[in-house]
């Protein structure tokens, strides 16, 4: 059996191997990619969001138990951790390792950290092709963990059938606003920590938040109506968290009912492929121009000496 | 004097309403920033970088007005905030009128807020050529700040000289894996609220961690050394500003006297041309494509009939 067979038939050895020529960009996993695609499209892609202290990885890893159910060698959930570390502290690493320690004993369990390299979009395509692969192999779950409340963040979560955002009491003055902005792509909101002080007015915040965005949408929105509900959980004490289980697997329900899925799944075939469209063109063309020429315009803008815009407008005419 | 004089002579209104027309892509005020291109390249840009309740936009503030000095009818620091908010829910606009009112009565400092809007990269862009106008405009100061450690906070902090990462005691547990992230794009360190419990903890972690990233780069880096220093502020209190402001000007002279302000210039201009250049050739590319085959292919890849890259090959081969 090739690698690509190996990992189809669960091999968690070649599924990882797979994994790092992806994440490295060898044509070797991008070949990989394309022999396996025809198999993919059938797992649910759970996107889990929130800030640095709000108990997600332990969320995670206890969602990830729930959602496996009993112990098995079937590949059940895989869970891909978006840490935005760089390669210099190891950071990913670290973390994978306190991960497997506490998921150690399931094989059918998963987990793959990626590190933030820097690359303007890079991680999303990553992530996007690790998911693709993970979903061909056959695991049913694919969890999707990202920091914060970036445009990055953001990115990844269009990939998700299912966004999941996470806040917690007690995490600054101003989380309130830096909320706002995932509020739109979550689908289901959990208040972590919900033993501590500040988790009922937490949750309070967050449903009024919820209903003005509902009042403004109602108005112009012809899309299916998913009520984005709020869910109290404690990770750490295994409270809250079947109850966030049952309300993604409803979601999937709705999604199917609905036609989202489908839809959903549209968009992001949409935007990987104008993402390598945008891609091969501009190779296509940089192959092809005279270094020299093109070294001369930058030197020109960065003296001030032409704009941008103009120096394409020109460059592109001669 | 038409709307671009006016702006380049100093008028609030008047640059006001250019920062509009380029946030929303006009071309008329893309037709302004060619116009005005020449005079740019003077502004000392400043990011400034940390999370939610870390205490940010009151520094912000405080650095604005150190750094503009005595009230005067010039035009002294402009700031750029990047607020993670939804159109909805009037976030960026209701950050302006906090902070109006905080420098309400400062002419010379000019504060624009702008909201994300879940454009991919089209905020980074957004950022970039509002840098541009208010550096074309004669400020000397240009703050851009950003929230949180995401991809696209590192893309924005790209476009800065000098890039000031805020941290402060108490904002959760894995507030130190979150940092490793952008430790090393700072060129300075700032420990905020230094009078809350945790601060020196949190100084001596950050200095650990800088020591482990210099001797892992001493080895390869041929880069002009700069020593990334700890401050520890309370903005608060006013304490701790005063120093930042004489760093800041520190790092300028470095940046000049090291050739590093030339160079970063350069690759500033490389990244926005580069930009400039992808949207071209893909919407010149589009523009010319037949969209029924289109949408066929999409569904195809959709259906999981043949892989996103096969399809782009096949596609560009007919």
């Amino acid at each position: 059996m090739n690698l690509e067979e190996k990992a189809a038939s669960g091999d968690r050895l070649s599924i990882a191997r797979l994994l790092t020529m992806i994440e490295s960009g060898t044509p070797r996993g991008l070949d990989a990619l394309d022999v396996l695609y025809s198999k993919s499209g059938r797992a649910h892609l759970i996107g889990i969001t929130g800030p640095s202290g709000s108990g997600k990885s332990t969320l995670v890893n206890r969602l990830a138990l729930e959602l496996a159910g009993k112990p098995s060698d079937d590949l059940n959930v895989a869970i891909i951790a978006i840490d935005p570390t760089s390669p210099f502290s190891g950071g990913a690493l670290l973390g994978d390792r306190v991960r497997m320690r506490d998921l150690a004993d399931r094989r059918d369990i998963f987990i793959r950290s990626m590190a933030t390299r820097g690359a303007l979009g890079g991680l999303a395509r990553t992530a996007s092709e690790a998911a693709m692969l993970l979903d061909a192999v056959g695991f049913p779950y694919i969890l999707i963990e990202t920091v914060g409340a970036g445009q990055s963040e953001v990115d990844i979560a269009r990939l998700a059938h299912t966004t999941v955002v996470i806040e917690a009491p007690g995490l600054g003055d101003d989380v309130q606003a830096g909320k706002a902005g995932i509020l739109e792509i979550a689908d289901i909101l959990v208040v972590n920590k919900s033993d501590k002080h500040g988790a009922d007015a937490a949750e309070h915040s967050l449903a009024v938040m919820l209903e003005i965005g509902e009042e403004l949408r109602t108005g112009y929105s012809t899309k299916p109506r998913w009520k984005t509900p709020i869910l109290m959980a404690s990770a750490l004490n295994g409270e809250g968290i079947t109850e966030l289980a049952d309300v993604i697997r409803s979601h999937r329900s709705f999604l199917d009912e609905s036609g989202e899925w489908k839809k959903r799944g549209e968009a992001r075939v949409r935007e990987l492929f104008e993402r390598l469209l945008r891609e091969k063109l501009f190779n296509d063309w940089t192959a092809k121009i005279n270094q020299d020429d093109y070294e001369a315009l930058i030197d020109r803008i960065s003296k001030c000496e032409i704009s941008p815009r103009k120096a394409l407008a020109d460059y592109l005419k001669s």
